[in-house]
């Protein structure tokens, strides 16, 4: 199943996604009769899925996405949690190697943006990059999980750009300010359940910046594991239901590199992960006040 | 005012406190006539404590305070973001000078703590370290703020202990981790509103670990004061209604300390900022699983 999470009319909805086609949750209940949450979260977290899963095939999808503004799957997750260096080709084009325990960066929910949405950049910042990401869904409050039992704490997954400025998290060390800019945690399009994905630890995962590929690598490249993503993160802090772990980028940013071509306004960033559609951003330089 | 969350009966609720004395919400409402919101953050940012202000004084404040358990005081705040090297007598420590751009950490909200309350450390850990702060409490939301105008974003003040582990934190080199752990967050002991304090930026702040003192510094000690650590995040990231910016720690904690002493089980850590009580926690190791 696909979930996005829309504008429709001038109400804020969701609704499942099948070939470019939606039907809304409106629709489900019209054609099963049962009242699904207003809410998405309390959807996608409180078991409904489970409830109306052989519905959905059946719905008509009779309406374009395009015709649609979507939105960020989940509103106001608790934690936005991103891991730095996890991708073996990244590390290594930054002369690192990938470390044994995940380095942790939270983005701040104001942080959120969706696809089409403008990331909106002040232009004091100098040095503006992208970063694409495989984010799970987090889809049940647990503590100290094995990692054995870790794919059952995922509800599904989507793609994330952890934007990021440069100049700001070289200077200030510390990555949170740099990668904490309003708009720069684009996510999305939609929340593909997890049992769509065979093996989440290999899809092909790509970027193009104005039509030209800089990123395109694999979730095989990744050096901690998803399954030990979640154990290790858990034993640090409780993960909650709706939280969003983004599991680090691959090689190909512009970080630190000698011929660095930054991003500018107007460029317009695709990224596309197997299975899970494709997030598309443009830059906007704003005049910082 | 000071404003505190507690636990009354099996319920928690939220009072105002004088002289170790509480009157709960429900003494307003029965004196009054006016019902004051259920939740706390409803009553702290919907503008709430300036039409009751003047009937504050009038409560009985009959209960002792030390008869319950008090809470964070702000229940799930969007962000709580934490400032490294603010201090110049702490950066100086460290053989640092304090940057002129706030770096940040932000820690879950899954780390907040009460007074009284355990810090909970697993096993693993092996530089467990305190950090006084003082924490301001955002009352509106506000992006962009003028240095002049900041201010008027605050609602409250309160004490913050930063807690870190070193030795992750280190390992790392990014300390969203090493701060990140459940019950790292304890503050409080309640909120006190701005009005109460004249002078935020010359307020005595301390640390003793079992009786003896560690910290010992004043606010005038911050190198980014308080207008310009509000105005400059405000540049990065929309700030929240009962958003926490913990304002970063004086001289005196552990960290890269020669002859450092870490935190180790059983012992007790109290802080006090002048004017905003006194935060007592103590340190439970616990077996990692």
């Amino acid at each position: 199943m696909k979930i996005a999470r829309i504008i429709k009319g001038n109400n804020e909805t969701y609704g499942f996604v099948k070939d470019n086609k939606i039907s809304t949750k409106d629709e489900i209940t019209y054609l099963t009769g049962v009242p699904i949450p207003y809410n998405i979260k309390d959807f996608l977290f409180d078991g409904w899925y489970d409830e109306i899963k052989d519905k959905i095939e059946k719905l008509p999808y009779e309406e374009e996405l395009s015709n649609f503004k979507l939105l960020a799957p989940i509103p106001n997750p608790n934690k936005i949690i991103c891991l730095a260096f996890n991708y073996v080709d990244h590390a290594k084009e930054q002369g690192l190697t990938a470390p044994e325990d995940p380095a942790l960066v939270i983005k701040p929910r104001t942080a959120l943006n969706h696809t089409k949405g403008e990331i909106k950049c002040p232009d004091f910042v100098t040095q503006l990059d992208y970063e694409v990401e495989l984010a799970l869904i987090i889809g049940k409050d647990c503590k100290n999980v094995k990692p054995e039992e870790a794919m059952d704490a995922i509800f599904g997954y989507m793609i994330m750009n952890d934007v990021s400025a440069r100049d700001i998290q070289n200077k200030d060390k510390q990555f949170t300010r740099g990668k904490g800019f309003d708009t720069f945690a684009p996510c999305g399009p939609w929340i593909t359940t997890k049992d769509e994905i065979m093996n989440p630890q290999n899809l092909k995962l790509t970027t193009k910046v104005n039509g030209d590929y800089r990123q395109n690598s694999n979730t095989d490249n990744m050096f901690i594991k998803i399954p030990q993503i979640i154990s290790k993160i858990s034993k640090v802090m409780t993960l909650e239901k709706g939280d969003i772990i983004s599991t680090g980028t691959p090689a190909g940013v512009m970080l630190n590199k000698p011929n660095a071509v930054y991003l500018k306004d107007g460029d317009v960033i695709e990224m596309e992960i197997e299975g899970l559609g494709k997030l598309e951003n443009i830059i906007k330089f704003t005049k910082s006040e």
